[in-house]
Protein backbone atom coordinates (compact mmCIF):
# COMPACT_ATOMS: atom_id res chain seq x y z
CA UNK A 1 0.00 0.00 0.00
CA UNK A 2 0.82 3.52 -0.28
CA UNK A 3 0.55 6.15 2.02
CA UNK A 4 0.21 9.86 1.50
CA UNK A 5 -0.27 11.97 4.25
CA UNK A 6 -1.36 15.69 3.27
CA UNK A 7 -2.50 19.10 5.70
CA UNK A 8 -2.59 22.09 5.74
CA UNK A 9 -0.66 24.17 8.64
CA UNK A 10 -0.22 27.67 9.71
CA UNK A 11 3.45 29.47 9.66
CA UNK A 12 3.90 27.84 12.93
CA UNK A 13 2.81 24.68 12.21
CA UNK A 14 -0.69 24.17 13.50
CA UNK A 15 -3.79 22.32 11.92
CA UNK A 16 -6.17 24.24 13.94
CA UNK A 17 -6.06 26.78 17.07
CA UNK A 18 -6.23 25.40 20.73
CA UNK A 19 -10.16 25.45 19.99
CA UNK A 20 -9.62 22.66 17.34
CA UNK A 21 -12.40 24.22 14.99
CA UNK A 22 -11.62 24.33 11.13
CA UNK A 23 -9.78 27.23 10.28
CA UNK A 24 -9.05 28.35 6.59
CA UNK A 25 -5.38 28.03 6.09
CA UNK A 26 -4.50 27.29 2.36
CA UNK A 27 -6.65 28.84 -0.50
CA UNK A 28 -8.67 27.76 -3.93
CA UNK A 29 -5.37 26.76 -5.59
CA UNK A 30 -4.21 24.64 -2.72
CA UNK A 31 -7.89 23.54 -2.49
CA UNK A 32 -7.56 22.20 -6.25
CA UNK A 33 -4.17 20.50 -5.54
CA UNK A 34 -5.65 18.43 -2.63
CA UNK A 35 -8.66 17.47 -4.91
CA UNK A 36 -6.76 16.21 -7.50
CA UNK A 37 -4.78 14.05 -4.79
CA UNK A 38 -7.65 12.85 -3.62
CA UNK A 39 -8.62 11.73 -7.34
CA UNK A 40 -5.50 9.62 -7.44
CA UNK A 41 -6.05 8.14 -4.36
CA UNK A 42 -8.15 4.89 -3.74
CA UNK A 43 -9.13 6.27 -0.34
CA UNK A 44 -8.93 9.53 1.85
CA UNK A 45 -8.64 8.63 5.64
CA UNK A 46 -8.59 11.01 8.67
CA UNK A 47 -8.83 10.23 12.31
CA UNK A 48 -12.06 10.27 14.39
CA UNK A 49 -10.66 13.30 15.94
CA UNK A 50 -10.88 15.36 12.67
CA UNK A 51 -14.58 13.98 11.82
CA UNK A 52 -15.79 15.35 15.45
CA UNK A 53 -14.18 18.39 14.64
CA UNK A 54 -14.79 19.42 11.22
CA UNK A 55 -17.27 16.89 9.97
CA UNK A 56 -15.75 16.62 6.87
CA UNK A 57 -17.37 14.88 3.84
CA UNK A 58 -14.31 13.88 1.90
CA UNK A 59 -16.56 13.82 -1.46
CA UNK A 60 -15.08 16.32 -3.22
CA UNK A 61 -12.22 15.56 -6.00
CA UNK A 62 -11.13 16.39 -9.33
CA UNK A 63 -13.38 14.09 -11.51
CA UNK A 64 -11.38 15.08 -14.35
CA UNK A 65 -8.46 14.12 -13.35
CA UNK A 66 -9.45 11.09 -11.59
CA UNK A 67 -10.90 9.82 -15.73
CA UNK A 68 -7.35 11.13 -17.17
CA UNK A 69 -5.48 8.89 -15.27
CA UNK A 70 -7.50 5.92 -14.10
CA UNK A 71 -10.39 5.95 -16.80
CA UNK A 72 -13.52 6.30 -16.91
CA UNK A 73 -14.68 3.33 -14.57
CA UNK A 74 -12.52 4.26 -11.96
CA UNK A 75 -15.09 4.11 -8.42
CA UNK A 76 -14.77 7.77 -6.82
CA UNK A 77 -12.10 7.44 -4.03
CA UNK A 78 -13.72 5.51 -0.89
CA UNK A 79 -13.40 7.35 2.84
CA UNK A 80 -12.19 5.81 5.70
CA UNK A 81 -12.40 7.11 9.29
CA UNK A 82 -10.27 5.64 12.10
CA UNK A 83 -11.90 4.92 15.51
CA UNK A 84 -11.16 2.67 18.29
CA UNK A 85 -14.51 3.03 19.88
CA UNK A 86 -16.78 3.63 16.91
CA UNK A 87 -17.53 7.47 17.76
CA UNK A 88 -18.02 8.49 14.70
CA UNK A 89 -21.68 10.20 14.67
CA UNK A 90 -24.38 7.86 12.89
CA UNK A 91 -25.42 11.44 11.25
CA UNK A 92 -21.63 12.50 10.50
CA UNK A 93 -21.11 13.79 6.88
CA UNK A 94 -18.29 11.33 5.89
CA UNK A 95 -21.11 8.52 6.14
CA UNK A 96 -23.64 10.42 3.76
CA UNK A 97 -23.27 10.13 0.21
CA UNK A 98 -22.16 7.33 -2.58
CA UNK A 99 -18.41 6.69 -1.69
CA UNK A 100 -18.22 3.62 0.63
CA UNK A 101 -16.75 4.79 4.17
CA UNK A 102 -14.65 2.52 6.18
CA UNK A 103 -14.83 2.28 9.57
CA UNK A 104 -11.28 1.04 11.40
CA UNK A 105 -12.39 0.28 14.81
CA UNK A 106 -10.57 -1.60 17.72
CA UNK A 107 -12.11 -4.26 20.16
CA UNK A 108 -12.76 -1.87 22.32
CA UNK A 109 -15.96 -0.64 20.46
CA UNK A 110 -19.17 -1.36 22.31
CA UNK A 111 -21.08 -3.44 19.60
CA UNK A 112 -23.91 -1.26 20.47
CA UNK A 113 -21.69 1.56 18.28
CA UNK A 114 -20.42 -1.06 15.95
CA UNK A 115 -23.72 -2.01 14.88
CA UNK A 116 -24.89 1.69 14.63
CA UNK A 117 -22.54 2.54 12.12
CA UNK A 118 -22.62 -0.98 10.02
CA UNK A 119 -26.81 -0.04 10.07
CA UNK A 120 -26.04 3.57 8.97
CA UNK A 121 -23.96 2.19 5.62
CA UNK A 122 -20.34 2.04 7.07
CA UNK A 123 -18.29 -1.00 6.44
CA UNK A 124 -16.64 -1.24 9.70
CA UNK A 125 -13.03 -3.70 10.47
CA UNK A 126 -11.81 -4.52 13.08
CA UNK A 127 -7.72 -4.42 13.86
CA UNK A 128 -6.66 -4.17 17.30
CA UNK A 129 -7.38 -4.18 20.93
CA UNK A 130 -7.53 -1.00 22.32
CA UNK A 131 -6.94 1.33 20.00
CA UNK A 132 -6.90 0.85 16.44
CA UNK A 133 -3.77 -1.61 14.92
CA UNK A 134 -2.85 0.71 11.93
CA UNK A 135 -0.69 -1.83 10.52
CA UNK A 136 -3.32 -4.63 10.54
CA UNK A 137 -6.04 -2.01 9.81
CA UNK A 138 -4.08 -0.63 6.57
CA UNK A 139 -3.50 -4.95 5.41
CA UNK A 140 -7.78 -4.90 5.92
CA UNK A 141 -8.19 -2.51 3.69
CA UNK A 142 -5.98 -3.24 1.19
CA UNK A 143 -7.47 -6.52 0.73
CA UNK A 144 -10.80 -4.45 -0.07
CA UNK A 145 -8.46 -3.22 -3.06
CA UNK A 146 -7.37 -0.06 -1.47
CA UNK A 147 -4.10 -0.07 -2.26
CA UNK A 148 -3.65 3.99 -2.55
CA UNK A 149 -4.83 5.92 0.38
CA UNK A 150 -4.22 9.56 1.39
CA UNK A 151 -4.03 10.41 4.96
CA UNK A 152 -6.04 13.89 5.45
CA UNK A 153 -5.15 14.14 9.34
CA UNK A 154 -5.57 14.91 12.44
CA UNK A 155 -1.76 15.33 13.95
CA UNK A 156 -2.70 12.23 16.51
CA UNK A 157 -3.62 9.94 13.85
CA UNK A 158 -0.71 11.29 11.40
CA UNK A 159 2.01 10.81 14.37
CA UNK A 160 0.91 6.96 14.63
CA UNK A 161 1.38 6.40 11.20
CA UNK A 162 4.72 7.69 11.42
CA UNK A 163 5.53 5.40 14.01
CA UNK A 164 4.33 2.40 12.55
CA UNK A 165 6.45 3.36 10.07
CA UNK A 166 3.47 3.05 7.69
CA UNK A 167 3.85 6.75 5.58
CA UNK A 168 5.15 7.04 2.20
CA UNK A 169 5.48 10.76 1.68
CA UNK A 170 4.03 13.94 3.14
CA UNK A 171 2.89 16.83 1.50
CA UNK A 172 2.24 20.42 3.32
CA UNK A 173 0.95 23.65 2.57
CA UNK A 174 2.32 26.05 5.19
CA UNK A 175 0.45 29.16 5.14
CA UNK A 176 0.66 32.82 6.32
CA UNK A 177 -0.39 33.10 9.54
CA UNK A 178 0.23 32.29 13.11
CA UNK A 179 -2.20 30.61 15.63
CA UNK A 180 0.29 29.37 18.23
CA UNK A 181 -1.27 28.06 21.39
CA UNK A 182 0.91 25.42 23.15
CA UNK A 183 -2.30 23.28 23.09
CA UNK A 184 -3.43 23.70 19.28
CA UNK A 185 -3.06 20.53 17.25
CA UNK A 186 -0.07 20.67 15.36
CA UNK A 187 0.93 18.19 12.17
CA UNK A 188 2.37 15.50 14.18
CA UNK A 189 0.93 15.08 17.71
CA UNK A 190 0.82 12.02 20.01
CA UNK A 191 3.70 11.08 22.21
CA UNK A 192 6.43 12.23 20.32
CA UNK A 193 9.64 10.99 19.50
CA UNK A 194 12.98 11.50 21.66
CA UNK A 195 15.05 9.78 19.39
CA UNK A 196 15.27 7.83 15.46
CA UNK A 197 13.01 10.58 14.55
CA UNK A 198 12.24 9.69 10.91
CA UNK A 199 14.14 11.12 8.09
CA UNK A 200 12.44 13.10 5.33
CA UNK A 201 13.63 13.84 1.80
CA UNK A 202 12.36 17.26 0.42
CA UNK A 203 10.98 16.40 -3.15
CA UNK A 204 9.52 19.42 -3.86
CA UNK A 205 8.88 23.13 -3.12
CA UNK A 206 6.18 24.97 -4.60
CA UNK A 207 4.93 28.54 -4.16
CA UNK A 208 0.69 28.35 -3.70
CA UNK A 209 -1.56 30.83 -3.18
CA UNK A 210 -0.23 33.24 0.03
CA UNK A 211 1.99 29.84 0.86
CA UNK A 212 4.41 27.26 0.05
CA UNK A 213 3.88 23.43 -0.56
CA UNK A 214 6.65 21.36 0.78
CA UNK A 215 6.97 17.91 -0.67
CA UNK A 216 8.63 15.26 1.04
CA UNK A 217 9.77 11.60 0.60
CA UNK A 218 9.97 9.63 3.44
CA UNK A 219 13.04 7.63 3.96
CA UNK B 1 13.11 49.06 16.67
CA UNK B 2 13.27 46.38 14.08
CA UNK B 3 12.33 42.80 15.33
CA UNK B 4 13.33 39.66 13.49
CA UNK B 5 12.69 36.34 14.54
CA UNK B 6 14.31 33.14 13.57
CA UNK B 7 14.23 29.57 14.29
CA UNK B 8 14.77 25.91 13.07
CA UNK B 9 11.92 23.68 13.14
CA UNK B 10 11.02 19.91 12.02
CA UNK B 11 9.08 19.43 9.19
CA UNK B 12 5.84 18.94 11.80
CA UNK B 13 6.47 22.60 13.06
CA UNK B 14 8.58 21.93 16.02
CA UNK B 15 11.81 23.42 18.10
CA UNK B 16 12.83 20.47 19.89
CA UNK B 17 11.05 17.18 20.84
CA UNK B 18 9.10 16.84 24.56
CA UNK B 19 12.45 16.50 26.38
CA UNK B 20 13.15 20.00 25.80
CA UNK B 21 16.73 19.37 24.45
CA UNK B 22 18.35 20.70 21.47
CA UNK B 23 17.96 19.07 18.49
CA UNK B 24 20.28 19.21 15.32
CA UNK B 25 17.48 20.66 12.61
CA UNK B 26 19.74 22.10 10.43
CA UNK B 27 22.88 21.89 8.75
CA UNK B 28 26.29 23.86 8.24
CA UNK B 29 24.88 26.21 5.67
CA UNK B 30 21.50 27.20 8.23
CA UNK B 31 24.50 28.00 10.32
CA UNK B 32 26.47 30.27 8.49
CA UNK B 33 22.93 31.82 7.15
CA UNK B 34 21.98 32.51 11.06
CA UNK B 35 26.02 34.13 11.87
CA UNK B 36 24.90 36.14 9.08
CA UNK B 37 21.84 37.30 10.91
CA UNK B 38 23.01 37.73 13.99
CA UNK B 39 25.83 39.94 12.61
CA UNK B 40 23.25 42.26 11.38
CA UNK B 41 21.68 42.94 14.59
CA UNK B 42 22.65 44.69 17.77
CA UNK B 43 21.00 42.26 19.77
CA UNK B 44 19.66 38.47 19.91
CA UNK B 45 17.43 37.64 22.57
CA UNK B 46 16.07 34.46 23.85
CA UNK B 47 13.97 33.57 26.70
CA UNK B 48 14.77 31.93 29.90
CA UNK B 49 13.56 28.84 29.02
CA UNK B 50 15.78 28.20 25.92
CA UNK B 51 18.76 29.31 28.28
CA UNK B 52 17.65 26.49 30.76
CA UNK B 53 17.13 23.78 28.40
CA UNK B 54 20.05 24.90 26.06
CA UNK B 55 22.67 26.95 27.56
CA UNK B 56 23.28 29.24 24.48
CA UNK B 57 26.55 31.67 24.52
CA UNK B 58 25.19 33.50 22.01
CA UNK B 59 28.60 34.77 21.01
CA UNK B 60 29.16 33.30 17.45
CA UNK B 61 28.08 35.99 14.16
CA UNK B 62 30.07 36.09 11.29
CA UNK B 63 32.50 38.87 12.15
CA UNK B 64 33.76 39.36 8.17
CA UNK B 65 29.35 39.90 7.57
CA UNK B 66 29.49 42.46 9.92
CA UNK B 67 32.91 44.79 9.43
CA UNK B 68 31.20 44.70 5.64
CA UNK B 69 28.22 46.06 7.15
CA UNK B 70 28.71 47.71 10.04
CA UNK B 71 32.19 48.63 9.79
CA UNK B 72 35.38 48.09 11.61
CA UNK B 73 34.44 49.52 14.91
CA UNK B 74 30.78 48.10 15.00
CA UNK B 75 30.47 46.29 18.50
CA UNK B 76 29.48 42.47 18.54
CA UNK B 77 25.19 41.72 19.12
CA UNK B 78 24.33 42.28 22.75
CA UNK B 79 22.91 38.93 24.28
CA UNK B 80 19.27 39.48 25.38
CA UNK B 81 17.44 37.25 28.08
CA UNK B 82 13.57 37.68 28.77
CA UNK B 83 13.38 36.13 32.48
CA UNK B 84 10.59 38.08 35.09
CA UNK B 85 11.91 35.80 37.95
CA UNK B 86 15.83 36.02 36.96
CA UNK B 87 16.04 32.49 36.64
CA UNK B 88 19.03 32.72 34.73
CA UNK B 89 21.89 30.51 36.45
CA UNK B 90 24.75 32.91 37.31
CA UNK B 91 27.45 30.63 35.49
CA UNK B 92 25.26 30.34 32.30
CA UNK B 93 26.86 30.46 29.61
CA UNK B 94 25.03 33.79 28.47
CA UNK B 95 26.58 35.77 30.94
CA UNK B 96 30.61 34.52 30.14
CA UNK B 97 32.35 36.29 27.71
CA UNK B 98 32.78 39.87 26.12
CA UNK B 99 29.54 40.84 24.51
CA UNK B 100 27.26 42.62 27.23
CA UNK B 101 24.14 40.66 28.39
CA UNK B 102 20.82 41.92 29.19
CA UNK B 103 18.48 40.21 31.37
CA UNK B 104 14.65 41.53 30.95
CA UNK B 105 13.32 41.35 33.84
CA UNK B 106 9.84 41.62 36.09
CA UNK B 107 8.97 42.81 39.92
CA UNK B 108 8.40 39.43 40.65
CA UNK B 109 12.52 38.93 40.14
CA UNK B 110 13.26 38.82 44.00
CA UNK B 111 15.97 41.26 44.91
CA UNK B 112 18.99 38.01 45.65
CA UNK B 113 18.72 36.79 42.16
CA UNK B 114 18.62 40.62 40.71
CA UNK B 115 21.80 41.38 42.42
CA UNK B 116 23.12 37.99 41.94
CA UNK B 117 22.80 38.32 37.86
CA UNK B 118 23.90 41.79 38.18
CA UNK B 119 27.07 40.77 40.14
CA UNK B 120 27.80 38.03 37.43
CA UNK B 121 27.90 40.64 34.75
CA UNK B 122 24.41 41.50 33.51
CA UNK B 123 22.60 44.56 33.21
CA UNK B 124 19.16 43.86 34.46
CA UNK B 125 16.06 46.18 32.98
CA UNK B 126 12.75 45.28 34.73
CA UNK B 127 9.38 46.27 33.18
CA UNK B 128 6.28 44.48 33.68
CA UNK B 129 4.93 42.94 37.22
CA UNK B 130 4.60 39.41 37.30
CA UNK B 131 6.00 39.07 33.80
CA UNK B 132 8.30 40.49 31.48
CA UNK B 133 6.08 43.55 29.68
CA UNK B 134 7.89 42.94 26.25
CA UNK B 135 7.10 46.34 24.60
CA UNK B 136 8.41 48.83 27.54
CA UNK B 137 11.36 46.13 27.62
CA UNK B 138 12.14 46.80 24.07
CA UNK B 139 11.83 50.09 24.49
CA UNK B 140 14.16 49.93 27.86
CA UNK B 141 17.06 48.63 25.21
CA UNK B 142 16.41 50.79 22.67
CA UNK B 143 17.43 53.12 24.82
CA UNK B 144 20.59 51.37 25.05
CA UNK B 145 21.34 51.89 21.71
CA UNK B 146 19.87 48.65 20.35
CA UNK B 147 17.60 49.07 17.23
CA UNK B 148 18.04 45.65 15.56
CA UNK B 149 17.31 42.86 17.36
CA UNK B 150 16.77 38.78 16.53
CA UNK B 151 15.16 36.77 18.74
CA UNK B 152 15.80 32.90 18.46
CA UNK B 153 13.12 31.67 20.55
CA UNK B 154 11.66 30.10 21.86
CA UNK B 155 8.14 29.25 21.10
CA UNK B 156 6.33 30.98 24.73
CA UNK B 157 8.85 34.15 23.48
CA UNK B 158 7.92 34.35 19.99
CA UNK B 159 4.06 33.46 20.97
CA UNK B 160 4.10 36.98 23.20
CA UNK B 161 5.92 38.79 20.78
CA UNK B 162 3.08 38.45 18.44
CA UNK B 163 0.62 38.90 20.82
CA UNK B 164 2.38 42.26 21.50
CA UNK B 165 2.17 42.96 17.86
CA UNK B 166 6.19 43.54 18.20
CA UNK B 167 7.51 41.03 15.14
CA UNK B 168 8.53 42.72 11.97
CA UNK B 169 9.69 39.56 10.23
CA UNK B 170 10.22 35.77 10.95
CA UNK B 171 12.56 33.35 9.51
CA UNK B 172 12.25 29.55 9.71
CA UNK B 173 14.33 26.87 8.78
CA UNK B 174 11.90 23.61 8.08
CA UNK B 175 14.65 20.63 8.27
CA UNK B 176 14.18 17.09 7.02
CA UNK B 177 12.92 15.14 10.46
CA UNK B 178 9.74 14.51 12.08
CA UNK B 179 9.64 15.03 16.30
CA UNK B 180 5.99 15.10 16.96
CA UNK B 181 4.54 15.23 20.29
CA UNK B 182 1.68 17.02 21.30
CA UNK B 183 3.51 18.89 24.42
CA UNK B 184 6.83 19.28 22.11
CA UNK B 185 7.77 23.22 22.13
CA UNK B 186 6.52 24.70 18.69
CA UNK B 187 7.65 27.88 16.99
CA UNK B 188 4.72 29.72 18.46
CA UNK B 189 3.48 28.58 21.59
CA UNK B 190 1.59 30.24 24.71
CA UNK B 191 -2.15 30.81 24.84
CA UNK B 192 -2.12 30.73 20.95
CA UNK B 193 -4.74 33.02 19.04
CA UNK B 194 -8.41 32.12 18.18
CA UNK B 195 -8.71 34.59 15.94
CA UNK B 196 -7.47 37.57 14.73
CA UNK B 197 -4.77 35.31 13.60
CA UNK B 198 -1.30 37.73 12.65
CA UNK B 199 -0.92 38.01 8.59
CA UNK B 200 2.29 37.41 6.93
CA UNK B 201 3.53 37.54 3.55
CA UNK B 202 5.89 35.06 2.56
CA UNK B 203 9.36 36.96 0.87
CA UNK B 204 11.59 34.58 -0.06
CA UNK B 205 11.44 30.33 -0.10
CA UNK B 206 15.62 29.13 0.12
CA UNK B 207 16.04 25.57 -0.10
CA UNK B 208 19.10 25.03 2.22
CA UNK B 209 20.75 21.68 3.51
CA UNK B 210 18.16 19.24 3.62
CA UNK B 211 15.30 21.53 4.15
CA UNK B 212 13.96 25.16 3.29
CA UNK B 213 14.22 28.52 4.83
CA UNK B 214 11.11 30.48 4.58
CA UNK B 215 11.22 34.11 4.83
CA UNK B 216 7.65 35.97 6.11
CA UNK B 217 7.06 39.93 6.63
CA UNK B 218 4.75 40.35 9.44
CA UNK B 219 1.47 42.45 7.87
N1 LIG C 1 -5.40 21.81 8.63
C1 LIG C 1 -5.61 20.57 8.24
O1 LIG C 1 -5.16 20.16 7.17
C2 LIG C 1 -6.37 19.64 9.14
C3 LIG C 1 -6.66 18.34 8.70
C4 LIG C 1 -7.30 17.49 9.58
C5 LIG C 1 -7.63 17.89 10.86
N2 LIG C 1 -7.34 19.16 11.24
C6 LIG C 1 -7.63 19.59 12.61
O2 LIG C 1 -7.03 18.66 13.49
C7 LIG C 1 -7.80 18.54 14.68
C8 LIG C 1 -8.11 17.07 14.92
O3 LIG C 1 -6.90 16.38 15.01
P1 LIG C 1 -6.64 15.36 16.18
O4 LIG C 1 -5.19 15.09 16.19
O5 LIG C 1 -7.31 15.84 17.40
O6 LIG C 1 -7.47 14.08 15.73
P2 LIG C 1 -7.27 12.93 14.61
O7 LIG C 1 -5.84 12.62 14.37
O8 LIG C 1 -8.14 13.26 13.45
O9 LIG C 1 -7.96 11.70 15.36
C9 LIG C 1 -7.31 11.17 16.47
C10 LIG C 1 -8.14 10.07 17.06
O10 LIG C 1 -8.10 8.92 16.23
C11 LIG C 1 -8.34 7.80 17.03
N3 LIG C 1 -7.37 6.73 16.82
C12 LIG C 1 -7.67 5.42 16.78
N4 LIG C 1 -6.57 4.69 16.64
C13 LIG C 1 -5.54 5.53 16.61
C14 LIG C 1 -4.15 5.35 16.51
N5 LIG C 1 -3.60 4.14 16.37
N6 LIG C 1 -3.39 6.45 16.55
C15 LIG C 1 -3.90 7.68 16.66
N7 LIG C 1 -5.22 7.91 16.77
C16 LIG C 1 -6.03 6.83 16.74
C17 LIG C 1 -8.19 8.26 18.49
O11 LIG C 1 -9.49 8.37 19.06
P3 LIG C 1 -10.15 7.02 19.61
O12 LIG C 1 -9.15 6.48 20.62
O13 LIG C 1 -11.44 7.40 20.19
O14 LIG C 1 -10.26 6.16 18.44
C18 LIG C 1 -7.59 9.62 18.36
O15 LIG C 1 -7.94 10.50 19.41
C19 LIG C 1 -9.02 19.38 14.48
O16 LIG C 1 -8.78 20.63 15.11
C20 LIG C 1 -9.08 19.60 12.97
O17 LIG C 1 -9.69 20.84 12.63
C21 LIG C 1 -6.74 20.04 10.40
N1 LIG D 1 15.07 24.98 17.17
C1 LIG D 1 15.30 26.22 17.54
O1 LIG D 1 15.58 27.10 16.71
C2 LIG D 1 15.17 26.59 18.98
C3 LIG D 1 15.47 27.89 19.40
C4 LIG D 1 15.28 28.22 20.73
C5 LIG D 1 14.77 27.29 21.62
N2 LIG D 1 14.51 26.04 21.20
C6 LIG D 1 13.92 25.05 22.12
O2 LIG D 1 12.76 25.64 22.69
C7 LIG D 1 12.59 25.16 24.02
C8 LIG D 1 12.46 26.33 24.96
O3 LIG D 1 11.38 27.11 24.54
P1 LIG D 1 10.28 27.62 25.56
O4 LIG D 1 9.13 28.07 24.75
O5 LIG D 1 10.07 26.57 26.60
O6 LIG D 1 11.00 28.83 26.30
P2 LIG D 1 11.38 30.32 25.89
O7 LIG D 1 10.40 30.92 24.95
O8 LIG D 1 12.82 30.37 25.53
O9 LIG D 1 11.24 31.05 27.30
C9 LIG D 1 9.96 31.17 27.85
C10 LIG D 1 10.05 31.80 29.21
O10 LIG D 1 10.36 33.19 29.08
C11 LIG D 1 9.86 33.83 30.21
N3 LIG D 1 9.10 35.02 29.90
C12 LIG D 1 9.16 36.18 30.59
N4 LIG D 1 8.32 37.07 30.10
C13 LIG D 1 7.67 36.45 29.09
C14 LIG D 1 6.64 36.88 28.22
N5 LIG D 1 6.12 38.11 28.25
N6 LIG D 1 6.19 35.99 27.31
C15 LIG D 1 6.71 34.76 27.24
N7 LIG D 1 7.69 34.30 28.03
C16 LIG D 1 8.16 35.15 28.96
C17 LIG D 1 8.92 32.86 30.90
O11 LIG D 1 9.56 32.34 32.07
P3 LIG D 1 9.49 33.23 33.39
O12 LIG D 1 8.02 33.47 33.64
O13 LIG D 1 10.18 32.46 34.44
O14 LIG D 1 10.19 34.47 33.02
C18 LIG D 1 8.74 31.75 29.90
O15 LIG D 1 8.49 30.51 30.48
C19 LIG D 1 13.78 24.28 24.30
O16 LIG D 1 13.39 22.94 24.10
C20 LIG D 1 14.81 24.69 23.26
O17 LIG D 1 15.66 23.60 22.92
C21 LIG D 1 14.73 25.66 19.91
Amino acid sequence: MHVSVNAAVSADGKLSSRRREQIAISGDDDFARVDRLRAESDAVVVGVGTVLADDPSLVRYDETHRTSIRGETASPPARVVVDSSCRTPTNAAILAGDPETYVLTSDAAPESRLTALRDAGATALVAGEERVDLTDAFAAIETHGIERVMVEGGGELIFSLFKAALVDEITVYIGNTVIGGRDAPTLADGDGFVEAFPELELTSVERIDSGVVLAWHVS
